[in-house]
């Protein structure tokens, strides 16, 4: 199985930001693929099974970014 | 002898920004210290010696940024 969960992450502002999102949210177990758009901040993390959105949510506060609510 | 030049440096938008531009700076020959404000752009450049501006032009263009004319 795969599943596909969109977030809004706010405050990147280059592709750096958008490297260190992929990064952080790429290694969350089950993570099979991170696309992100830094002119939406549309992240969207495919899986093997659905992420609970807090663990998201920690991933890319490591990077130093916040999913909107 | 120690002489500081300061540039100004546009499109940089994130502390990663920052971090690139100082590394391809320092990177330089002579230079001993790179001290950059994300906010204004200025990037001071301490050196052994008076840079030429094309290399450090040449740096931060390495770094995906641009010196202002």
């Amino acid at each position: 199985m795969s599943v596909t969960q969109t977030f809004t992450v706010t405050g990147m502002t280059c592709g750096h930001c958008v490297m260190s999102v992929k990064e952080e949210v790429s290694a969350l177990p089950g993570v099979t693929d991170v696309d992100v758009t830094l002119e939406s901040g549309e992240v969207k993390v495919t899986a093997d099974a659905e992420l609970d959105r807090a663990l998201v949510a920690a991933a890319v506060a490591d990077a130093g970014y916040s999913v909107k609510e």
